[in-house]
Protein backbone atom coordinates (compact mmCIF):
# COMPACT_ATOMS: atom_id res chain seq x y z
CA UNK A 1 0.00 0.00 0.00
CA UNK A 2 2.93 2.48 0.26
CA UNK A 3 5.85 3.43 -1.33
CA UNK A 4 8.31 3.93 1.54
CA UNK A 5 10.20 1.58 2.78
CA UNK A 6 11.37 3.30 5.93
CA UNK A 7 8.27 2.09 7.71
CA UNK A 8 6.74 -0.79 8.10
CA UNK A 9 3.50 -1.99 9.14
CA UNK A 10 4.52 -2.46 12.56
CA UNK A 11 5.98 1.12 13.28
CA UNK A 12 2.44 2.51 11.73
CA UNK A 13 0.58 0.43 14.31
CA UNK A 14 3.29 1.57 17.08
CA UNK A 15 2.82 5.36 15.88
CA UNK A 16 -0.30 4.40 16.18
CA UNK A 17 -0.17 3.39 19.61
CA UNK A 18 1.47 6.67 20.04
CA UNK A 19 -1.03 8.18 18.94
CA UNK A 20 -3.63 6.90 21.38
CA UNK A 21 -1.48 7.13 24.40
CA UNK A 22 -1.11 10.82 24.29
CA UNK A 23 -3.37 12.39 26.91
CA UNK A 24 -3.96 16.11 27.92
CA UNK A 25 -2.60 14.82 31.40
CA UNK A 26 -2.75 16.69 34.49
CA UNK A 27 -3.01 14.55 37.17
CA UNK A 28 1.69 14.52 37.54
CA UNK A 29 3.92 12.81 40.03
CA UNK A 30 5.73 15.49 41.63
CA UNK A 31 9.01 13.72 40.95
CA UNK A 32 11.34 15.65 38.37
CA UNK A 33 12.36 14.62 35.23
CA UNK A 34 15.86 12.93 34.89
CA UNK A 35 18.53 14.98 34.05
CA UNK A 36 18.68 16.20 30.25
CA UNK A 37 15.31 14.44 29.32
CA UNK A 38 13.26 17.47 28.68
CA UNK A 39 16.38 18.73 26.82
CA UNK A 40 15.52 15.58 24.64
CA UNK A 41 12.26 15.98 24.30
CA UNK A 42 12.05 19.59 23.19
CA UNK A 43 15.32 18.47 20.51
CA UNK A 44 12.79 16.21 18.93
CA UNK A 45 10.04 19.35 18.66
CA UNK A 46 13.07 21.31 16.71
CA UNK A 47 11.92 19.30 13.50
CA UNK A 48 8.30 20.20 13.02
CA UNK A 49 7.24 22.43 10.40
CA UNK A 50 7.37 26.17 10.40
CA UNK A 51 6.09 28.69 8.05
CA UNK A 52 8.76 29.98 5.93
CA UNK A 53 10.91 28.34 7.82
CA UNK A 54 10.52 31.04 10.53
CA UNK A 55 10.72 29.15 13.31
CA UNK A 56 9.05 31.68 15.78
CA UNK A 57 8.89 29.44 18.88
CA UNK A 58 10.38 31.03 21.94
CA UNK A 59 10.21 28.71 25.42
CA UNK A 60 10.05 29.77 28.79
CA UNK A 61 10.68 27.19 31.87
CA UNK A 62 9.15 28.78 34.90
CA UNK A 63 10.68 27.57 38.15
CA UNK A 64 10.60 29.94 40.67
CA UNK A 65 7.88 29.29 42.97
CA UNK A 66 6.81 33.42 43.29
CA UNK A 67 6.09 33.44 39.37
CA UNK A 68 4.60 30.19 39.27
CA UNK A 69 2.25 31.33 41.80
CA UNK A 70 1.45 34.10 39.80
CA UNK A 71 0.80 31.73 37.13
CA UNK A 72 -1.73 29.80 39.56
CA UNK A 73 -3.38 33.25 40.54
CA UNK A 74 -4.41 34.00 36.51
CA UNK A 75 -5.62 30.55 36.36
CA UNK A 76 -7.98 30.94 39.44
CA UNK A 77 -9.63 33.92 37.93
CA UNK A 78 -9.60 32.85 34.18
CA UNK A 79 -11.15 29.60 35.90
CA UNK A 80 -13.70 31.52 38.27
CA UNK A 81 -15.13 33.44 35.18
CA UNK A 82 -15.71 30.47 33.21
CA UNK A 83 -17.37 28.50 35.30
CA UNK A 84 -19.93 31.97 36.21
CA UNK A 85 -20.47 31.38 32.52
CA UNK A 86 -22.01 27.77 32.82
CA UNK A 87 -25.05 27.13 35.05
CA UNK A 88 -27.35 24.03 36.08
CA UNK A 89 -25.73 20.94 35.92
CA UNK A 90 -23.06 22.56 33.37
CA UNK A 91 -21.76 24.33 36.38
CA UNK A 92 -21.50 21.87 38.58
CA UNK A 93 -19.49 19.50 36.16
CA UNK A 94 -17.36 22.38 35.32
CA UNK A 95 -16.35 22.58 38.93
CA UNK A 96 -15.35 19.31 39.54
CA UNK A 97 -13.20 19.04 36.66
CA UNK A 98 -9.45 18.88 37.68
CA UNK A 99 -8.06 21.46 34.58
CA UNK A 100 -4.41 22.15 35.54
CA UNK A 101 -1.75 20.09 36.36
CA UNK A 102 -0.14 23.20 38.48
CA UNK A 103 0.18 22.35 41.74
CA UNK A 104 2.22 19.04 40.79
CA UNK A 105 4.08 19.35 37.31
CA UNK A 106 7.76 19.60 37.99
CA UNK A 107 7.88 21.24 34.74
CA UNK A 108 6.06 24.68 33.62
CA UNK A 109 6.84 25.48 30.16
CA UNK A 110 4.98 28.55 28.52
CA UNK A 111 5.15 28.54 24.93
CA UNK A 112 5.03 32.09 22.75
CA UNK A 113 5.17 32.47 19.03
CA UNK A 114 7.58 35.83 17.76
CA UNK A 115 5.65 37.75 15.84
CA UNK A 116 8.57 39.89 15.08
CA UNK A 117 11.34 37.66 13.75
CA UNK A 118 13.07 38.24 10.47
CA UNK A 119 13.58 34.95 10.25
CA UNK A 120 11.98 33.04 7.03
CA UNK A 121 11.69 36.63 5.55
CA UNK A 122 7.87 36.72 6.44
CA UNK A 123 7.45 34.05 3.72
CA UNK A 124 3.87 32.33 3.82
CA UNK A 125 2.81 34.81 5.96
CA UNK A 126 1.27 37.87 4.23
CA UNK A 127 -2.22 36.78 3.91
CA UNK A 128 -2.26 34.80 6.98
CA UNK A 129 -0.28 36.23 9.81
CA UNK A 130 -1.70 33.46 12.12
CA UNK A 131 0.99 31.03 10.29
CA UNK A 132 3.77 31.78 13.09
CA UNK A 133 1.24 30.90 16.16
CA UNK A 134 0.34 27.59 14.03
CA UNK A 135 4.09 26.61 13.86
CA UNK A 136 4.21 26.76 17.46
CA UNK A 137 1.46 24.63 18.12
CA UNK A 138 2.86 22.33 15.08
CA UNK A 139 5.72 22.35 17.31
CA UNK A 140 4.10 21.47 20.71
CA UNK A 141 2.20 18.74 18.13
CA UNK A 142 5.59 17.44 17.85
CA UNK A 143 6.80 17.66 22.01
CA UNK A 144 3.70 15.95 22.73
CA UNK A 145 4.26 12.97 20.85
CA UNK A 146 7.97 12.87 21.82
CA UNK A 147 7.02 13.21 25.83
CA UNK A 148 4.92 10.73 25.53
CA UNK A 149 7.29 7.88 23.51
CA UNK A 150 9.41 8.89 26.86
CA UNK A 151 6.68 8.25 28.98
CA UNK A 152 6.84 11.60 29.84
CA UNK A 153 2.71 13.29 30.16
CA UNK A 154 2.41 16.58 29.03
CA UNK A 155 -1.42 19.17 29.90
CA UNK A 156 -2.11 22.40 28.14
CA UNK A 157 -3.61 25.14 29.85
CA UNK A 158 -5.65 27.43 27.93
CA UNK A 159 -7.72 28.87 30.81
CA UNK A 160 -5.34 32.32 31.60
CA UNK A 161 -5.51 35.84 30.47
CA UNK A 162 -2.35 35.02 27.80
CA UNK A 163 -1.37 38.57 28.23
CA UNK A 164 -0.78 38.63 31.90
CA UNK A 165 1.08 35.73 31.63
CA UNK A 166 3.75 37.51 29.10
CA UNK A 167 3.92 40.59 31.25
CA UNK A 168 4.84 38.20 34.44
CA UNK A 169 7.47 36.54 32.68
CA UNK A 170 9.02 39.44 31.46
CA UNK A 171 9.42 38.88 27.49
CA UNK A 172 9.40 41.09 24.45
CA UNK A 173 6.02 42.63 23.32
CA UNK A 174 6.35 41.09 20.12
CA UNK A 175 5.54 37.73 21.71
CA UNK A 176 2.06 36.33 21.73
CA UNK A 177 1.31 32.55 24.45
CA UNK A 178 0.44 30.25 22.42
CA UNK A 179 0.26 27.56 25.12
CA UNK A 180 1.41 26.82 28.91
CA UNK A 181 2.46 23.59 29.66
CA UNK A 182 3.10 21.36 32.45
CA UNK A 183 5.05 18.27 32.05
CA UNK A 184 5.80 15.47 33.82
CA UNK A 185 5.28 11.42 34.69
CA UNK A 186 1.90 11.01 34.71
CA UNK A 187 -0.09 9.72 38.03
CA UNK A 188 -1.82 6.84 35.85
CA UNK A 189 -2.28 5.91 31.97
CA UNK A 190 -5.39 5.44 30.15
CA UNK A 191 -6.76 5.26 26.72
CA UNK A 192 -9.79 7.51 27.39
CA UNK A 193 -9.27 11.28 27.37
CA UNK A 194 -9.92 12.62 31.24
CA UNK A 195 -12.83 15.09 29.67
CA UNK A 196 -14.55 11.85 28.50
CA UNK A 197 -14.25 9.83 31.76
CA UNK A 198 -15.50 13.22 33.39
CA UNK A 199 -18.78 13.01 31.35
CA UNK A 200 -18.17 16.21 29.82
CA UNK A 201 -17.72 15.61 26.13
CA UNK A 202 -17.19 12.36 23.79
CA UNK A 203 -14.88 11.80 21.08
CA UNK A 204 -16.54 11.82 17.54
CA UNK A 205 -16.19 8.39 15.90
CA UNK A 206 -15.96 9.60 12.63
CA UNK A 207 -14.01 12.60 10.35
CA UNK A 208 -16.46 14.80 8.98
CA UNK A 209 -14.89 15.12 5.12
CA UNK A 210 -17.23 16.97 2.93
CA UNK A 211 -16.66 16.61 -1.17
CA UNK A 212 -16.41 19.86 -3.49
CA UNK B 1 15.76 7.04 31.21
CA UNK B 2 12.25 6.44 31.09
CA UNK B 3 8.88 4.63 32.59
CA UNK B 4 7.07 3.67 29.90
CA UNK B 5 7.59 0.17 28.69
CA UNK B 6 5.39 0.61 25.77
CA UNK B 7 7.63 2.87 23.49
CA UNK B 8 11.36 1.45 23.45
CA UNK B 9 14.00 2.68 22.15
CA UNK B 10 14.50 1.34 19.15
CA UNK B 11 10.76 2.66 18.51
CA UNK B 12 12.04 6.18 19.41
CA UNK B 13 14.74 6.12 16.80
CA UNK B 14 12.22 5.45 14.14
CA UNK B 15 9.80 7.78 15.37
CA UNK B 16 12.64 10.46 15.25
CA UNK B 17 13.28 9.45 11.50
CA UNK B 18 9.83 9.99 11.10
CA UNK B 19 9.93 13.37 12.30
CA UNK B 20 13.02 13.85 10.08
CA UNK B 21 11.34 13.05 6.73
CA UNK B 22 8.12 14.64 7.16
CA UNK B 23 8.68 17.37 4.65
CA UNK B 24 6.75 20.18 3.28
CA UNK B 25 6.13 18.44 -0.04
CA UNK B 26 5.60 20.98 -3.04
CA UNK B 27 6.63 18.30 -6.02
CA UNK B 28 4.32 14.94 -6.34
CA UNK B 29 3.48 12.46 -8.74
CA UNK B 30 0.32 12.69 -9.90
CA UNK B 31 -0.80 9.27 -9.52
CA UNK B 32 -3.67 8.88 -7.16
CA UNK B 33 -3.48 7.48 -3.95
CA UNK B 34 -4.87 3.91 -3.71
CA UNK B 35 -8.15 3.93 -2.44
CA UNK B 36 -8.74 3.83 1.34
CA UNK B 37 -5.66 5.23 1.57
CA UNK B 38 -6.37 9.39 2.66
CA UNK B 39 -9.50 8.07 4.92
CA UNK B 40 -6.92 5.36 6.76
CA UNK B 41 -4.47 9.03 7.38
CA UNK B 42 -7.36 10.76 7.91
CA UNK B 43 -8.12 8.10 10.67
CA UNK B 44 -5.42 8.76 12.57
CA UNK B 45 -5.97 12.14 12.98
CA UNK B 46 -8.73 11.70 15.03
CA UNK B 47 -6.42 11.13 18.34
CA UNK B 48 -5.19 14.56 18.16
CA UNK B 49 -5.81 16.91 20.95
CA UNK B 50 -8.68 19.47 21.10
CA UNK B 51 -9.68 22.18 23.31
CA UNK B 52 -12.76 20.85 25.33
CA UNK B 53 -12.69 17.77 23.26
CA UNK B 54 -14.37 20.02 20.72
CA UNK B 55 -13.23 18.28 17.77
CA UNK B 56 -13.59 21.67 15.50
CA UNK B 57 -12.12 19.98 12.46
CA UNK B 58 -13.82 20.27 9.41
CA UNK B 59 -12.44 19.04 5.98
CA UNK B 60 -13.11 19.50 2.74
CA UNK B 61 -11.92 17.19 -0.58
CA UNK B 62 -11.38 19.28 -3.86
CA UNK B 63 -12.18 17.43 -6.88
CA UNK B 64 -14.16 19.81 -9.40
CA UNK B 65 -11.18 20.73 -11.55
CA UNK B 66 -13.49 24.64 -11.62
CA UNK B 67 -13.20 24.75 -7.54
CA UNK B 68 -9.20 23.36 -8.22
CA UNK B 69 -8.72 26.28 -10.96
CA UNK B 70 -10.51 29.37 -8.68
CA UNK B 71 -7.90 27.99 -5.42
CA UNK B 72 -4.63 28.43 -7.98
CA UNK B 73 -5.93 31.90 -9.54
CA UNK B 74 -6.10 32.86 -5.01
CA UNK B 75 -3.02 31.34 -4.81
CA UNK B 76 -1.45 33.19 -7.77
CA UNK B 77 -2.88 36.81 -6.58
CA UNK B 78 -1.60 36.03 -3.22
CA UNK B 79 2.06 34.89 -4.53
CA UNK B 80 1.94 37.93 -6.82
CA UNK B 81 1.36 40.38 -4.13
CA UNK B 82 3.98 38.78 -2.17
CA UNK B 83 7.06 39.15 -4.50
CA UNK B 84 5.89 42.48 -4.79
CA UNK B 85 6.57 43.02 -1.06
CA UNK B 86 10.14 41.83 -1.70
CA UNK B 87 12.98 43.54 -3.59
CA UNK B 88 16.86 42.81 -5.27
CA UNK B 89 18.00 39.70 -4.57
CA UNK B 90 15.49 38.57 -2.24
CA UNK B 91 12.43 39.08 -4.78
CA UNK B 92 15.17 36.61 -7.47
CA UNK B 93 14.78 34.16 -5.34
CA UNK B 94 11.24 34.45 -4.06
CA UNK B 95 10.40 34.62 -7.53
CA UNK B 96 12.13 31.15 -8.25
CA UNK B 97 11.04 28.94 -4.75
CA UNK B 98 8.18 26.49 -6.02
CA UNK B 99 5.27 27.25 -3.13
CA UNK B 100 2.64 25.25 -4.15
CA UNK B 101 1.86 21.56 -5.22
CA UNK B 102 -1.49 22.27 -6.59
CA UNK B 103 -0.91 21.70 -10.69
CA UNK B 104 0.50 17.92 -9.78
CA UNK B 105 -1.25 17.10 -6.49
CA UNK B 106 -3.47 14.28 -6.73
CA UNK B 107 -5.20 15.32 -3.12
CA UNK B 108 -6.25 18.83 -2.05
CA UNK B 109 -7.54 19.31 0.86
CA UNK B 110 -9.69 22.60 2.86
CA UNK B 111 -9.35 22.25 6.75
CA UNK B 112 -11.15 24.60 8.54
CA UNK B 113 -12.04 25.46 12.03
CA UNK B 114 -15.36 25.72 12.97
CA UNK B 115 -16.00 28.88 15.53
CA UNK B 116 -19.48 27.90 15.80
CA UNK B 117 -19.89 24.22 17.35
CA UNK B 118 -21.30 23.70 20.20
CA UNK B 119 -19.08 20.43 21.39
CA UNK B 120 -17.12 20.91 24.41
CA UNK B 121 -19.39 23.32 25.34
CA UNK B 122 -16.73 26.44 25.20
CA UNK B 123 -14.65 24.13 28.11
CA UNK B 124 -10.76 26.51 27.52
CA UNK B 125 -11.82 28.76 24.61
CA UNK B 126 -13.00 31.77 26.65
CA UNK B 127 -9.33 33.52 27.32
CA UNK B 128 -7.75 32.09 24.20
CA UNK B 129 -10.99 31.18 21.37
CA UNK B 130 -8.06 30.60 19.08
CA UNK B 131 -7.70 27.35 20.91
CA UNK B 132 -10.58 26.79 17.86
CA UNK B 133 -7.93 27.01 15.59
CA UNK B 134 -4.76 25.33 17.50
CA UNK B 135 -7.00 22.13 17.65
CA UNK B 136 -6.93 22.11 13.91
CA UNK B 137 -3.35 22.54 13.50
CA UNK B 138 -2.52 20.08 16.24
CA UNK B 139 -4.93 17.54 13.53
CA UNK B 140 -3.03 18.50 10.68
CA UNK B 141 0.61 17.68 12.48
CA UNK B 142 -0.81 14.56 13.27
CA UNK B 143 -1.82 14.07 9.57
CA UNK B 144 1.26 14.97 8.18
CA UNK B 145 3.20 12.13 10.11
CA UNK B 146 0.72 9.77 9.89
CA UNK B 147 0.88 10.60 5.69
CA UNK B 148 4.64 10.20 5.86
CA UNK B 149 4.43 6.78 7.92
CA UNK B 150 2.29 5.73 4.91
CA UNK B 151 5.21 7.68 2.14
CA UNK B 152 2.63 10.60 1.64
CA UNK B 153 3.73 13.50 1.11
CA UNK B 154 1.88 16.82 2.30
CA UNK B 155 1.99 20.21 2.00
CA UNK B 156 0.94 22.89 3.48
CA UNK B 157 -0.09 26.13 1.20
CA UNK B 158 -1.13 29.74 2.97
CA UNK B 159 -0.08 31.73 0.39
CA UNK B 160 -4.37 32.65 -0.03
CA UNK B 161 -6.69 34.60 1.04
CA UNK B 162 -8.94 32.16 3.11
CA UNK B 163 -12.11 33.55 3.09
CA UNK B 164 -12.23 33.87 -0.70
CA UNK B 165 -11.29 29.75 -0.09
CA UNK B 166 -14.22 29.77 2.26
CA UNK B 167 -16.28 31.45 -0.23
CA UNK B 168 -15.92 29.53 -3.44
CA UNK B 169 -16.12 25.79 -1.34
CA UNK B 170 -19.54 27.22 -0.13
CA UNK B 171 -18.83 26.65 3.39
CA UNK B 172 -20.32 28.46 6.62
CA UNK B 173 -19.35 31.61 7.17
CA UNK B 174 -18.37 30.46 11.14
CA UNK B 175 -15.78 28.50 9.28
CA UNK B 176 -12.56 29.78 9.12
CA UNK B 177 -9.71 28.07 7.16
CA UNK B 178 -6.47 26.99 8.92
CA UNK B 179 -5.08 25.47 5.82
CA UNK B 180 -5.04 24.48 2.22
CA UNK B 181 -3.24 21.04 1.93
CA UNK B 182 -1.80 18.91 -0.88
CA UNK B 183 -0.95 15.59 -0.88
CA UNK B 184 0.26 12.29 -2.79
CA UNK B 185 3.36 10.72 -3.07
CA UNK B 186 6.33 12.96 -3.23
CA UNK B 187 8.90 13.36 -6.39
CA UNK B 188 11.55 13.03 -4.38
CA UNK B 189 12.99 12.47 -0.47
CA UNK B 190 15.29 14.47 0.87
CA UNK B 191 16.13 15.36 4.70
CA UNK B 192 17.11 19.10 3.76
CA UNK B 193 13.81 21.49 4.06
CA UNK B 194 13.02 23.07 0.48
CA UNK B 195 13.34 26.33 1.35
CA UNK B 196 17.38 25.50 2.69
CA UNK B 197 18.08 23.46 -0.33
CA UNK B 198 16.91 26.83 -2.25
CA UNK B 199 18.76 29.07 -0.02
CA UNK B 200 16.17 31.22 1.44
CA UNK B 201 16.75 29.91 4.85
CA UNK B 202 18.68 27.36 6.76
CA UNK B 203 17.09 25.52 10.18
CA UNK B 204 18.99 26.88 13.33
CA UNK B 205 21.07 24.29 15.31
CA UNK B 206 19.24 24.69 18.59
CA UNK B 207 16.17 25.66 20.60
CA UNK B 208 15.78 29.53 22.53
CA UNK B 209 14.95 28.39 26.42
CA UNK B 210 14.85 31.12 28.68
CA UNK B 211 14.92 30.25 32.33
CA UNK B 212 12.27 32.35 35.17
Amino acid sequence: MTGDQRFDAEFREQFRNLLRWRRDVRRFKPEPLPSGLLEEILELSRFAPSVGLSEPWRYVRISNPEIRAEIRKNFERANAQALSGYSGERAVRYARLKLAGLDSAPVHLAVFADHETTKGSGLGCRTMPEMREYSIVAAITTLWLAARAYGVGMGWLSILDPEEVRVVLSVPSGWHLVAYLCLGFPEQDSLVPELEEAGWEKRRAEILLLER
